[in-house]
């Protein structure tokens, strides 16, 4: 999916919200577990009840190898399911894969070839040729780490070179050499605030996956008045704060309903642009 | 496996081989295709062949993943057979994890809880609480990436903080804080040379985890002049080079050549301790 698309489906379904599905076979409702694949069928009733509210899906790799096979094929069953059922619906791998050069192709053949996903989180840590791999398939993105949500970002991230750039800035801008705002954008986490501010002048355009509202504790108007750009340049994703926001039988309305209270802040916001 | 048990080996067998296990389905000697499963057939003939050479096997994770469901089959049919016919072999998974706390230690309970491997490669551009999720696990091991061997290793890796550390080094440093020689190593590639009495100044008894001997042209008299320890201190991994040194029938004879090769040049660089 290019930008345009992605535009589009913002504008149009008033919103940037990205479900997150780290989904955790110990905390889905106790009913599901006698289904032959609980992870999708989880899976299956939250895409279905929250697609309206959002435009992108973000399943976390980690819950599903940590399932073993069957959580990967629980994995793939939910990529084809969106796919098939939500075809306008942006699907980020979140994997945070990166490797010398002949590994990563092989790392995006799967997930871009395979798997067929749009985006793929990457980490930034090997340089060039551990991310160029992921840039040559047509329509797919890299989002790569810049500023992320949780504590340990201010063990390197933050910390100042010798020329005054952080880390952060560095990968920020170092990057838009080997791709750009069309097939590239940057994890920012929300609980980051202001430095949103930051951010801004070194990518002024590039979109934003923006994890940390919800449960971690981000404002999501902070970040959109200072991360938002012209065509909305935004992310936003919530996992954990709408997918266990019920955990009865009515798991999926109480999800859904999570999922448009956050939709209605978005148009809110997006209505100011 | 803990380090005495670690070191106990390298120096009964008189070798620190790591052997890479970056099988690709398209390079392996196409008389092993007719296997159910050729992966792990050609695995276990290399693994057979070169034991007696080497105190380590590294199965490159995206090699698995990018044969899908039935690629993961064989990654764990390979630990598998590692752990049952070779228990004193050190199994390094390498997929460079790291995530927020929750997701890292997802990633934890699988690779040390599920397939319990001895050894993980990890990430550290999230900082101290994507890592010590995986220095929880007794006997088990954090191969911290510092300074690799690719190219792109000095796009950020090299860069100095304004307070003279390059980013490296930081990373040495500040993640001894975190664990300690004894349930950490670093990855240091080989082609980095004397780098590596850089490394010792900064970590001057953990075990270092050396690729790029071989294909990617890093020298092993230079990286034992200047990385090695008391106790040895490293595991030079070799992956093509070894592999598929042979395309034939007789490909896991090749192999164990190689493999017997380096074996030979690492008994007299041990002798000199």
């Amino acid at each position: 999916m290019n930008r345009k698309e992605l535009t589009e489906q913002i504008f149009k379904k008033k919103t940037f919200l990205c479900v997150g599905l780290d989904t955790d076979i110990s905390k889905i409702p106790s009913h599901l577990l006698a289904d032959d694949d609980p992870i999708f069928a989880f899976n299956k009733a939250i895409v279905d009840a929250t697609a309206p509210y959002c435009v992108a899906y973000k399943p976390n790799l980690a819950f599903y190898e940590s399932a073993g096979l069957k959580g990967m094929a629980s994995f793939e069953k939910t990529v084809g399911y969106i796919k098939e059922s939500y075809p306008h619906h942006f699907i980020i791998a979140d994997a945070k894969r990166g490797d010398i050069g002949n590994t990563s192709a092989m790392y995006a053949r799967t997930f871009f070839g395979e798997y067929d996903v749009d985006a793929l989180t990457v980490a930034p840590y090997m340089g060039e040729d551990s991310v160029t791999p992921f840039l040559t398939y047509e329509g797919k993105w890299v989002i790569l780490l810049a500023l992320t949500s949780n504590k340990g970002s201010h063990d390197f991230q933050m910390t100042p070179f010798a020329n005054g750039e952080r880390l952060f800035e560095s990968v920020l801008k170092t990057s838009q050499k080997w791709g750009d705002d069309q097939n590239m954008m940057y994890v920012v986490g929300a609980t980051q605030g202001r430095m949103f501010e930051d951010i801004r002048k070194v990518a002024p355009t590039h979109f934003l996956l923006v994890p940390g509202v919800g449960a971690q504790g981000g404002s999501l108007q902070e970040v959109c008045k200072y991360g938002m750009t012209k065509d909305c340049g935004l992310l936003v994703n919530s996992s954990r704060g709408i997918i266990y926001a019920g955990s009865g039988e009515d798991f999926a309305a109480t999800a859904a309903e999570k999922a448009r209270e956050l939709q209605a802040e978005m148009e809110t916001e997006l209505a100011r642009l």
